[in-house]
């Protein structure tokens, strides 16, 4: 793991954007530590992605957490996977014809989880032998089935905050069924492109003995203030 | 109104069991007045649900909220219903056996509805009068039903927290597209004796524009503390 960059932000929050082998990464540490860390998940693109990661960080630091994201294999930087580009197109096309998704999202989804959860376990190796950086750890964000991948096979997280917005195989939901930590489901009711019955599906079948679905309205993009509030007391909850 | 009991309970909170007309009811009020009054929705029989009442009333006067609840008709020490009763006991056997329950829904709620809806807002219009207690007001709980009434007619009423742990008829659907004001809704997730996919097509139907489930673990009367602090801070949001 190597820093490429770092600045204090105006709240005190350390901000170092780093290298994983190839892939960029960027952590943000509170001023009190060692700090529990929360893993942010996003659908890829760091750049895109980093107004919306940076409020979830400063919030986070806020509450006395750490948090770290790496960049998604085949977006941003990283060299794109052709695979993954077209089945992304075979996505947008089926979704617009109103036609069956499943066997596209297999093709899209799988591959993608397979290769990023052990980039996102290594990256946590690095994290966890920082000094600032300490257990326990949490996942939060999407795409939701990274977390549900993560929460099965990655017994350091302890609680996750998963986001509802886009699409898991319906293989996965096996995973979900041997997932037992605490879940914490934030689905935005009004995401045309979303497919909320996958998402209350999924909710059900998650084995944990503690989890919430909490639903709002705005859209994918917008999720209330209220609620990203109540997300940050599930942590608290569980990392404090 | 007539008060027929007075105590002040060790947080400075004041109970007055009052009654309007013949119906009994209960008024809590916290130490700062006018204090916002917050209407507590329940499923019949005042006397059994009184410790579960309480703690709702104890949190939302450490909020500043008064609090106050009638019995429902045909509940507790108010003249039974022989047509109320047959229905519920026709919705057991037809639950026990898997059997439709919309016909008997109907006759059970709708009646129930059309009778206690009229009380509550005639209890609203003395509790409004008192002195310690002013607006907004606020519903919360259930017979969910009741409180999709009350938000569609009343309009003093400018924000809900419903319990969706009991049956709403269909045809009461038409009532709760026509809701606009903000809603926070629980649902126990796991609440066997719930139709959990009527109490999800009943948030779907909801008009208003900021909507929440919130959808947890625990069974019917298992609401985790932490869904009944989300709920408060929902209040606090829109009435304080």
């Amino acid at each position: 793991m190597q820093f490429t960059s770092q600045e204090r932000l105006d709240d005190d929050c350390l901000e170092r954007e780093f290298t994983v082998g190839e892939i960029p990464g960027i952590l943000w540490t509170p001023a009190s530590s060692p700090a529990p860390l929360i893993l942010l998940g996003h659908p890829g693109g760091l750049d895109k992605m980093y107004p919306r990661l940076l409020g979830r960080a400063r919030q986070s630091a806020a509450n006395g957490f750490a948090t770290a994201t790496i960049e998604l294999p085949g977006s941003g930087e990283r060299p794109r996977s052709s695979d993954a580009d077209e089945a992304r197109g075979d996505l947008r096309r089926a979704l617009a014809a109103g036609e069956p998704v499943d066997e596209i999202v297999d093709r899209l989804i799988l591959p993608l989880v397979d290769k990023a959860v052990p980039e996102w376990q290594a990256a946590l190796d690095e994290l966890l032998s920082l000094p600032d950086v300490g257990g326990p750890v949490g996942y939060s964000g999407g795409l939701i089935a990274i977390g549900v991948r993560l929460a099965t096979v990655e017994p350091r997280i302890v609680a996750a905050g998963l986001f509802a917005g886009s699409f898991v195989p319906r293989v996965m939901f096996d995973e979900a069924r041997r997932v037992t930590i605490p879940l914490h489901v934030l689905l935005q009711w009004d995401d045309e492109g979303n497919d909320r019955q996958l998402a209350l599906d999924l909710f059900d079948a998650f084995g944990s003995q503690e989890k919430t679905l909490q639903a709002n309205m705005g859209g994918h993009t917008g999720v209330p203030p209220f609620a990203g509030d109540d997300a940050a007391r599930f942590f608290v909850r569980h990392l404090a």
